[in-house]
């Protein structure tokens, strides 16, 4: 499904995260202004074709009539099936001692929560990201924006049902471990060694139920503040860390 | 210093945000309409004062002509002194086995991640955050938003010079770390524990040379994947959760 970003700003800010384009719609009788120069070099930079349409047409293509003379029509995110993200998480095992980390997000809502879960995704070498494919966030504008690109460069695949594949996951040797404050035992003593599928609950009310009783085991982040309430790309971005310790190679400074 | 939040849905969020405001400014022509309400109603389940004053004299107040009938007025933030924080910290030690955390911001630019950053240092019980007054992030609407209402619970300080702060810390019997790309050795592997005060970069260039000469040791978050680009409020995150987790007591799953 192809993104329509809407407005100057919008469209300026998606070339700048280097989301890929299809094309920039203009309208005809667009005056020329530094936005507007700024918006048709940054195309010329990234090779995005700009298109002259009437003004008319582009009122008929905008959703919320805020084109201000600009729309852009985003590439669809190409999406990977859940076997070659278990193929990358073999091959991280196969270069990093046995090490691979697969994050489950159970219906995050907000794309920009999925893009910040991404870029520390991929700083720490997770071999992909698996979604839901319905009443969930997915990767749009936004995503590319909050994850600094990164979401260009970690596999993520759609599912229709999160238990079922973290079934698949169990039978490739993944341990499943969920992030969910309610856990009795904290992050610190739960061993995340080896292939991990971390899976993450909702902004609002966390990992499911259903979801929850297909995980091997649950740990929590422990919070001590008054009001104590983490962001979930913050609480991944600690338990991926954490993770990622328990794992460290020579590279990271352990000792052979 | 007050801020002015122009526009319907920036004071119907700042208003969700819990930023304490002086009052509304409304149009005395706008037209009734459900957003309209919505603000009204927030407003008066917050107690906060509504003036109707004239259009003309609304687009006097405004700053960018894109007020749509509101603006609203902030009270200034409050900000604390250092002794204030220290006191905090010491309160912390008290409490938690001799531990404390000073989060030290050297020029962080954006108050989007200033509001992050304050989320997660009050969800791992630090005692303050301490920014420049000058070319760095103050907090604004953006901060109460990112921050989730947050930053009213934590104390911030605002300083002229942050190595003359850092001065200070070591005096009070801080350990001042600061977290660095560029250092040999990794987090992991430093003594965070006890009173530390983490000093974190700004977006683009990190910890400035003469920052980092005040600082008793540099680590590095190790950076794994091809861009491996984090967010400065993400790695701040995982910074903090390593201390805490060094400095884990019972109530946080410690073995007596």
């Amino acid at each position: 499904m192809a993104d329509y970003i809407e407005g100057r700003r919008a469209v300026i800010e998606a070339l700048r995260t280097g989301m890929p384009m299809k094309c920039i719609l203009m309208a005809d009788n667009v005056k020329r202004d530094s936005l507007v120069n700024d918006i048709l070099r940054k195309a010329k930079q990234r090779d995005v074709v700009v298109k002259t349409i009437s003004r008319k047409k582009l009122d008929e293509l905008s959703d919320r009539g805020s084109h201000q003379g600009f729309i852009a029509e985003s590439i669809p995110f190409e999406y990977v099936n859940v076997t070659s993200i278990m193929d990358a998480a073999a091959q991280s095992a196969e270069r990093f001692d046995g090490r691979a980390l697969v994050v489950v997000l159970d219906h995050i809502t907000d794309a920009g929560n999925l893009g910040a879960i991404a870029r520390s995704a991929e700083c720490v070498g997770a071999s992909g990201i698996i979604i839901p494919n319905k009443r969930a966030a997915r990767v749009t504008a936004s995503t590319y924006k909050s994850s600094a690109g990164a979401i260009a460069h970690i596999p993520v695949s759609q599912v229709a049902n999160i238990t079922n594949t973290l079934e698949r996951l169990k039978e490739n040797g993944f341990w499943v471990a969920a992030a969910t404050e309610h856990a009795d035992g904290v992050i610190w003593d739960a061993n995340l060694s080896g292939k991990i599928a971390l899976v993450m609950g909702n902004e609002g009310e966390g990992v499911s139920r259903l979801v929850l009783e297909s995980c091997d085991f649950a740990m929590a982040l422990p919070q001590v503040g008054d009001i104590a309430s983490l962001n979930v790309a913050q609480a991944a971005t600690a338990c991926m860390y954490e993770w990622l310790r328990q794992n460290r190679t020579e590279a990271e400074g352990k000792r052979g």
